[in-house]
């Protein structure tokens, strides 16, 4: 059996943190810290866990982490005035509106509304087409945690073809542009596409982006392929199922410890990048 | 041998600028007169002609087209400067800045100068993203006339395997994302494919957008693929070895009287489009 190469997305978390933590001290020398302001809309459980774990990673870098947790029955006009505030208001770097909000918010305006100088996560319309471009300052940040660890690892692009399995807004259709701007040859399957395993067959480098539970097969895998599952489902369980994919293919990021820990530490990064841009003002 | 549908630029085309004309002659009666702006920076031979069949397309149909045509030596403030003044004036609707401009000028710069209401082929990065998040007023045309040809005669994509050659940020992503947001699975290949050919092969419907002239090959195709024609290259040439893909292909676009005429259709079309927006204010 050949080795198989487990991408370890806490080990990259985890030095990314650490080229961070000297630029937040740098920044503390100017009197400057650098303040992501969170936006949880209602209390969706899972929704609450990634909060509370972006915010416990701000503190541990000595980011500041503002917590805005408001009530589910809140209006789109209300959620916008929220975000205005966080616009204006100097002290905070980056925002972050956690997704999903409940039925009754606009979402799409309510991403609208951030400024693109805060906008970390790349929500917004134009940090989207930056990032599909190639000149984003702020890609978002589980694609560009999938593009660190491919780079971490040295897994070559150019050429290759990756099948990305999603196309959302902030994850399948910015991940496939990111592939795409380092010279991949992309496709982009979703919940319509019909022969879905002969397309992951083709693929050397998948991303798994659907939101359900081990739903990647081994047998899918053409015997070689770098997985790279960016699923995290109840149980602790990504998109892809670990264990036969494991047997198939040469790299593969692991759930929980794989891409999650890094789009962590892509957040923070861009929190970070954005405190300096102001400081260079 | 199964029979050949020709999709029949000229055609679509025709019938999109009858339904202009009733929009024209109605916007007339309340006093507003329809006007596209076209810059040209030096002289191009090939971008003064497509400048000049635009501005005709326009006369014929009673939108008056406003030709600026700049010094080859202008400087990107200059340029930025004439798209400022022609975003202030209420006279003008739609503004087009031919593509290629002289290599001092940046051509990104001058592109997000245009206003996103006066946007009409969708070169703007957030003109760009709205059109990937499926909500642009003004897609770019080429990618809409494909979309448009391949509506007009009735051929799916929902759950087909579209293959896209091409990746430019006008033409190979912006028709990529919308054959993706209609439910295709798609494929965006380029330069740097290394198995063009095996891609195309898997192809349901395919987009050449290369910039080269007879690049597809006819043994390339799938029997019964359908095959979209963007290029227009020096001699009236496509991207597409026309006659060779017309023996494997179920449907086939012509060079010229393809994809061409219905680019300047939409161009049309966008630019009614914004006339009647101002009408309403």
């Amino acid at each position: 059996m050949a080795e198989k190469l487990i991408l370890d997305g806490a080990r990259v978390a985890n030095e990314l943190k650490e080229q961070l933590r000297t630029r937040v001290d740098a920044l503390s020398g100017i009197g400057i810290t650098p303040c992501l302001a969170t936006i949880l809309v209602g209390d969706d459980p899972a929704s609450e866990t990634y909060v509370r774990m972006k915010g416990n990673a701000c503190k541990r870098l000595g980011i500041t982490s503002r917590r805005i947790h408001l009530d589910r029955s809140i209006s789109t006009e209300e959620l916008i005035n929220v975000i205005s505030q966080l616009n204006e208001d100097p002290l905070v770097h980056g925002i972050l509106l956690q997704h999903p909000v409940p039925h009754q918010i606009d979402e799409r305006a309510a991403f609208e509304a951030i400024s693109i100088h805060k906008d970390v996560d790349g929500v917004t319309a134009l940090g989207f087409a930056q990032n599909a471009f190639g000149y984003a300052d702020y890609p978002s940040c589980t694609p560009a945690a999938i593009m660190a660890l491919l780079d971490y690892y040295r897994i070559p692009i150019e050429g290759k073809h990756a099948v990305v399995i999603g196309r959302s807004p902030i994850l399948g259709k910015p991940v496939s542009l990111m592939l795409l701007n380092r010279n991949a040859t992309v496709t982009t399957c979703h919940s319509k596409t019909t022969n879905l395993a002969d397309m992951v067959k083709l693929a050397d480098i998948v991303v798994a982006a659907v939101g359900k539970p081990k739903f990647i097969q081994g047998e899918w895998l053409r015997p070689g392929a770098v997985v790279l599952d960016a699923g995290y489902n109840a149980g602790n369980v990504g998109d892809v199922d670990y264990e036969a994919c494991l047997l198939k293919a040469s790299a593969i990021t692991p759930v929980p410890a794989g891409v999650g820990p890094v789009t962590i530490a892509m957040l923070l990064k861009h929190t970070v990048d954005a405190a300096e841009k102001t400081a260079k003002h």
